[in-house]
């Protein structure tokens, strides 16, 4: 298992980590296979979508705010209550194809770390098996 | 990799993709193992629900709709700000077990392409591993 | 494939299967792999996340059951239409790392099953595969 180390800037944000989990991927010489990623936060998940309009990261988080906003009479006390839900709706795994060595996304897509209780140090978990 | 195409015929629609899974799946010859499919795009899914009645689905889109609305003032300039979220909502990749050369699903489940912004051509991209 | 069996006690619930499926590991007796976990249901689904507080669950049911009542004006007729679509949105299969021949899942982590549409027996599918 490769351990990805982040540190996050804001209290909801997307970051993408794709470069990162490719470097990873470089490191253990698998040219054909698969590449699981995990997030072993409770109030962050991990999610693909756009990699060229910035704006579709802002739509997403405003769009999450909107239905699941920070402060509508949780029972959880610490104040992210929001967090740990947005947590279970991106989900906290993701699986990617292996090939020739690179990971296979599709054109428009990055693979971003979806931060709802920043900013913290955070990490992000790797698992390659060979095909 | 295999790859599976598709023709959406509408903006949003769910559409049961589970024969064509189980087709790259005999080719395969691969009796036990693991199925990974993979939506490689962002304005799209894959979800996992019933095969049964067809109000299932346009329940799950109107519920969508209702909740993430085509037209909410986003930032995204190309009118499909909704359709990104609903991709991340529904998360790009699925996982299936086989068993004796099937997708073992249950009784009521079919799998879903997810589309929220067709018509368009789209792919599915499907890898099986040996148990 | 293992099977886990399940009684669920309420209409909408989390319950919290991490042992279980640590058991089902133990049986396996891998040290180093990837566990895949399948709920085989279109009114259930499977998440994970805080251990500690039960006030996370509840307020994560909770706010479900707002964005998606039970009761607002569905197609389908069985009453289920808001647990089938909770069920896409928890999604119905999660990946966690082995290692050591233990789960390996964040201090604050622990997967739970979402019953939407209880009481009912219930199943939850393991495979595991050697890295």
């Amino acid at each position: 298992m490769e351990k990805i180390n982040l540190k996050t800037n804001k209290r909801v944000e997307l970051i993408d980590i794709t470069a990162k989990i490719q470097s990873a991927l470089a490191k253990a010489k698998i040219n054909h296979g698969v590449c699981f990623i995990f997030c072993p936060h409770t109030t962050a998940g991990l999610t693909i979508n756009e990699n060229a309009d910035p704006s579709v990261k802002s739509d997403i988080i405003n769009t999450l705010n909107k239905l699941i906003p920070p402060d509508a009479g949780y029972a959880h006390s610490e104040g992210n209550a929001d967090s740990h839900v947005k947590s279970s709706l991106f989900g906290p795994a993701l699986t990617i194809f292996i090939e020739n060595g690179s990971l296979s996304l599709g054109t428009w897509q990055a693979v971003y770390f979806c931060e709802s209780d920043g900013p913290r140090p955070r990490e992000v978990w790797i698992k390659i098996i060979k095909e």
